[in-house]
């Protein structure tokens, strides 16, 4: 089968090559791939960022985000996963260790990942362990699917605070933001605010649902944003841009007693006034991927009722042309980029 | 100016009369009704339920549901509030007992009571407290506006679970049980099934959202429901019957770990398995009235951004024909019932 | 080594043998117990109680709560297992089932159970999951962490409200009872009053920090509990009796806004007034086991720091003398019973 | 009377007078000190800090901790207040601003001052609005009583976390640093470590009941922290040393998923790793003020059963000595510095 391999360490070095498929051990199953979806992850493993260098021991076939069909399962797997379409969690908790066992899994010490420390998705097929496997509801697109993972990431976000009748402002709307709109809007929110430089992305934007989008560059962010709410700013911000300026923002123009819940994160440390912002009451709650599976019973609830994302999905490329697609995404031109293998 | 007054104690003694247009006094905002809507309560009033003898001291003009425009304001009141169309809480808290002072303003021991202890919105005019009185945006409908203290009851129950994603069953689709499905299906809810016997209220059920109306006469109802949601039941269950039996259900069909919140209640004593319905991890809410203003606030966000509460009326009538509006009311044939006076 | 089995389906039917110490298979531990406790469970085991009859297939060893050592790991166990203390949740989640997989294990709908479905404690060594031991604090006493299995589902209790400063009602003084007492005194209750008509559980409440004990029979309990806080009653009721009409008196002395958690369950359908508990907007918690083992963490912390159990036990016996431990736990004259095997 | 005025903008500019007893206006009451304690904004106040500078209107009779009885009440205030012993919140909220509308009183965008926009409690006599006036249990002695409002601080922190069996570090042993050490003690923390240079605060938080005290500049103290704690951190830090630096530590040895909790906020912008602290799941909750009247009636309950604070006091002096007192709280030698009018 094809797959694509970070073949050693350092920046490139990903390549296309041919593997046997591989057989599903002892609790887990082999999944022939119908979609997978390039990660800001995946160019972090590519351009050899700090992070790769940290966890990932290549060879290893990259690719966390997909959606597939399970052809076979290993011992002590039932049956009846055979024929079902799934997803799965990128997240492989240890189950052991003290965050795991304090209810947290999404927090685990030492978490396994798919495309990170075994195979991935970039792939005709992958074996995954059944306990990250997540079947997909029949009235879910394939498309949509493939994108359940990241797209999970903005649906925590939604459970941590009440969404229904609030206001919102959703700073970035690269893949991650345009996927924050779809969800607060569908979760009932009164209004969700783009906040986005890049005009194919701000377009996006309000193609997913938002009721408006605001270039900061061409106003005064804080004041506007600020009157477009009574001038008191938004319930809720969700952080997608990872720029520390833009965090900044946040908390000036953060609703009295609102929430920031930082999504994308930056590579800087970040400087705020912490006084104001915490004396007039706001709080921010960090994310770690998502609750496996409390988040997929939420998120598959929402993308069978109705919930579309796939106007944050702008490209999909064949595996044999997966330089053009890494490309493609970092080109900061495209929004979610996908292989169909 | 004409109003609607009970006379006197006992069934009956409802009356259209002539009286001066009130004075605002401190405090105090004069509004002239556009919409009024009659209320459950106000037919108990009528009938001289337990409830009202124990509450009410005639002669006292009825109606606590309204939309109006405010004319004059009394001493200690801003004029900016001339000229706005409000609505209002009809509970008017003390502000000085303990639940009050323990941030539980709906829990009030001696609340006062729009039209119960002093004259309500079934007239051209009425005053009431400024703290109470809710600035409605302007995206939202005259008839919507007025209906949105008992609506008000359905976004409370919302507030206190997060909807976004879970399965909903509301027993009952009454006027409450309506505008449950429409609030919760706009928040987001992946399902929402409505329990209703009557065939026109089944229908109103379908208009304003619900994905499927359930008869339970026809069919095992915990069975059906629990094989509506994988076998397992909803997530959460809007009790808006009043029915001892479906409460019952209720318990039988939730699913482990949900959330069942009764908002109609049943004029007799309720029987039910306590030991399978709690150790199955069930919680029960209740409510009472709404939180004085955040629960408005939510419920602003959700109309303005589109949340279509018109199905959920079924009839206008004058002041004039008051007797016939409590006969429809009564008849159940009705869905909400509007007065313009 | 010795254990107590039950040999076949019906009452009695218990028999202490002499069997092989298990060998501990892949993923499981042996342990040496030093204390066992029996639960009431074990009694309705005895008795063959509907519950019994239903989840039991003798030839079975009984008990479930107990502290003992690791003396041997089987396949895929870390070694670091041998030589600590632990004791366990009776629980064993499948990990695969809908509840699972939405993060409330507590509710799995296909547990196994120590001492329920696989051999259990009241032996001289058992074989339980890695996946279910918890290593004890050294500051922890034997006695006190025999019966953390039972005391976990108080602790649970206190997990769901903000225990400091509140006021609570503990119903009911046997063992249960008698813990939640430790609990909410230690969790910083501003006073625990508990309600026991058994002078000897009256006394033992005293004992472990009830700051009132009152007899519901020698006065009208609803207006006594509601006198002793400010006429209003307490924040919190705990409902450890079992006892419907006790849980009757609880809906109706319960604060307004206040929560009520059922822990004792009865044996037959309750009766009481929906309408008038819920319009006070009362809360009720549905609590089942523990979450493994975010509440076990919590727990440690509070028995590290100092909380007395021991006033909740008042004999130890030898597995010989096991027919005498039943019996004087089923004689309502005792409170935890333990064995030292 | 006696009364301590600032007279003039500007640094110093404090002076004892003279004035009449103040009469109690409409909805006020006319309260005889007996306890009033000096708070860092009163230093602001005296130094002519940003914020005095921003909110004060001299001539002011300043202070705003107290505790006193009741002589004399206004109109439209219930008798039965006179004699009652009573503290007080410092904020008074408008009631009208839309945070107040919000059910947040506490974030009110135009709250009034007592001894800030109107004259305070370092007098022998003060008017307050009833609104804010909370009648203190009798088992709570005096002093204690007379720093209810900023212990209610601490007690606000302890009422957004579920503190039992958790584990806490408590940054900083000044006043606030000190109340925060009781009060997570009472509420059953597992273990409580203070962080204090000054060897003083040191012995003080060891009084008060922290388990440890550590120098953090005699240490590595984000690893003697983690250490500490299994390694990992405490569960929850509570901030109140105001410094930067402490601040970034925090953030570093927090445990995956805790909770920080800001109330001594700094001069200056804080500069923090926004992505490992909120990569980990950690949550930052701000506080401002106190719930009104949540949060007094959660102290109420802590006081009244034995919680002690005794320690967090060092020094009374008369309002004579006005200038010795405020230069002793200056110093940092002391703990809270109390006047006895």
């Amino acid at each position: 089968m094809k797959c694509i391999v970070k073949t050693a360490p350092g920046p490139g070095n990903l390549e296309l090559q041919e593997k046997e498929i591989p057989v599903p051990g002892e609790g887990e199953l082999l999944i022939k791939v119908k979609y997978a979806a390039i990660c800001g992850t995946d160019i972090h493993i590519k351009q050899w960022a700090p992070f790769a260098e940290a966890r990932i021991k290549p060879p290893v076939t990259i690719g966390h985000e997909f959606v597939g069909t399970v052809v076979d399962v290993g011992d002590k797997v039932d049956e009846s996963w055979k024929g079902r379409r799934v997803s799965a969690d990128s997240h492989v908790p240890c189950g052991k260790c003290p965050m795991c066992r304090d209810n947290k899994q999404n927090l685990c010490l030492i978490t396994n990942g798919i495309g990170i420390t075994f195979d991935g998705c970039f792939a005709e097929y992958l074996t995954i362990p059944e306990a990250v496997a997540y079947p997909v509801d029949d009235a879910i697109p394939d498309k949509a699917a493939a994108i359940m993972e990241p797209l999970g990431t903005a649906v925590y976000a939604a459970t941590l605070v009440n969404v229904a009748g609030k206001s919102v402002v959703i700073q970035g709307a690269g893949p991650i933001g345009l996927m924050a709109v779809a969800v607060f809007k569908k979760a009932g929110a009164s209004k969700v605010v783009s906040v986005e430089i890049n005009e194919g992305r701000a377009k996006a934007a309000e193609n997913v649902g938002a009721d408006r989008v605001i270039n900061p560059i061409e106003v005064d962010i804080v004041r506007e944003i600020k009157n477009e709410f009574e001038g008191l700013g938004p319930d809720i911000v969700i952080e997608c841009s990872g720029n520390p300026g833009a965090i900044r923002n946040a908390t000036e123009y953060v609703r009295p007693g609102g929430d920031i819940i930082p999504i994308a994160l930056p590579s800087k440390d970040v400087t705020f006034n912490f006084t104001e912002t915490f004396y007039k009451g706001v709080n921010m709650h960090g994310i770690s991927g998502r609750q496996i599976f409390h988040t997929w019973k939420v998120m598959n609830g929402l993308l069978k009722s109705g919930m579309d994302v796939s106007g944050c999905i702008s490209h999909v490329y064949k595996l044999d042309d997966f330089e053009e697609a890494f490309e493609m995404m970092e080109s900061g031109k495209s929004l979610k980029v996908l292989f169909e293998p």
